[in-house]
């Protein structure tokens, strides 16, 4: 899922503490069936700030993990929120560009990558690359959202509209936010075998208030919020139009609204040659 | 889900026939978690040709059955049905209004609904009259689609556009093709308590193709399919664009194509005074 505004301030402490406040509320459904064995080496490609990281190390205690990001300051947040929070977890950071990672062919067991994809122009690229990385019978697990998934009440084409708004500011820095659907043929594409995509979906409604919060207003609303002044300033709607799409959207998190998404977890494995 | 021709025609065995085999192809997803008690009453209301009665039978194998419709040759094709299927059921057939239902008030242990309430004009106050057939305590059981949840690659707009058209044109005839968003709030206004709603959904790629088989064909594009004439008839489109649609949805079920849907199913308990 694209947090733009999040995602490039990662290592702002406040910022921070709302991504690993995000993937809290996410990570029982991300990550349920993610656990590697003792001793395998597993990369995690574009950890940020390692709120992903935090659940890795939290699943596969014996898991010999190495986390790169583009990002130095991502990761020293991300060093210093692992200290914290999984002192014993066995986690190497690099600093290295998802194109150019400094690693040998068939040098680990598992890759993981959370809400990597969406943000390159050519993830069938980055993902061959990724798969010379992995042994033969390695596994790459991926998680992507796809905002044209989000169903909601009550509906409404100005919100909507908004959440194009996102879609089209996303496309234009060279990434798709619609990204979850592809995974099956990206995958495959990229010469993986036996791909399996399972959706996981979130619902929230009144039954669920910490959904609501920490899903629909939170992590969905805030992330749209965000692109807010990139919308306007290339004249792509105006202030009135975006704040009365922001408005409906901000309906569905009330008493009567309902809120859907679909995350899409891809598995897939690096055939035997 | 809507299946216009389909429910119109549900006498004409063809049509019963794929009706039965689209319900064979949703039963595992949509009927999982619903069983009733020996001894139980449970009416089902809509149930047209009994292709979810069968598996309402074959689930709560003791439960004392009254199933509704008010097209008498669709009761007799669901009585043959049954006869073939689950010979030993205990079901008993009833021609009726849904909003004129021939039963006492809190009759009824258990109450089902698939696929009805989205062809509804006022599905809340169908609601209200069957809660009160319900005994304090007693549960209502709903299951619905929402067109809006359909997510599938390649992306088109030309096929977001004829699925428009079959959400417009159930709206025409008094109904929603986008209910299963609103259960929540339809329930709950009703008087039902303890309303919980857990989506179930549908995702079909190549790995499964007997899903992409019977539920992206046969089952959903076999829908938009069936309100051709009438979209044409009163000039929603064109036959250029509606078959530009159709074949850009229809690469969905080809091999690098993809399609999720989702179910809304609502559990719901009628309180105790």
């Amino acid at each position: 899922m694209n947090m733009k505004t999040a995602y490039v301030h990662g290592y702002l402490p406040r910022e921070a503490r709302r991504l690993y406040d995000q993937a809290d509320t996410l990570a029982p459904l991300l990550h349920a069936g993610t656990a590697y064995p003792a001793g395998s080496w597993v990369l995690e490609v574009g950890c940020g700030v390692g709120a992903q990281t935090v659940y890795l190390a939290r699943n596969s205690p014996r898991a010999r993990i190495v986390a790169v990001d583009h990002s130095e300051e991502s990761l020293a947040q991300a060093r210093a929120y692992l200290r914290e929070q999984e002192p014993d977890a066995d986690v190497t950071w690099r600093t290295a560009d998802l194109l150019h990672l400094p690693f040998k062919e068939a040098e680990f067991d598992h890759i993981f990558a959370c809400f990597v994809l969406e943000h390159l122009w050519e993830p069938g690229k980055a993902l061959a690359t990724l798969r010379r990385l992995l042994r033969p019978g390695g596994t790459l697990t991926v998680i992507e959202g796809d905002h044209g998934s989000a169903v909601f009440h009550p509906d409404s084409p100005h919100a909507h509209e908004v959440i194009g708004h996102q879609v089209r500011l996303q496309a234009a820095a060279g990434g798709n936010a619609l990204l979850g659907r592809e995974l099956q043929p990206l995958l495959s594409g990229a010469g993986f075998g036996n791909v399996v995509i399972r959706p996981r979906t979130v619902y929230a409604d009144r039954t669920r208030p910490a959904l609501v919060d920490g899903f629909t207003r939170n992590t969905f609303i805030a992330m749209v919020e965000a692109v807010r002044d990139d919308a306007l300033g290339i004249g792509l709607t105006t202030a009135a139009d975006w704040d009365r799409g922001i408005t409906d959207l901000r309906r569905a998190a009330e008493d009567d609204g309902t809120f859907h998404y679909t995350f899409f977890k891809a598995v897939a494995v690096n055939p035997m040659s």
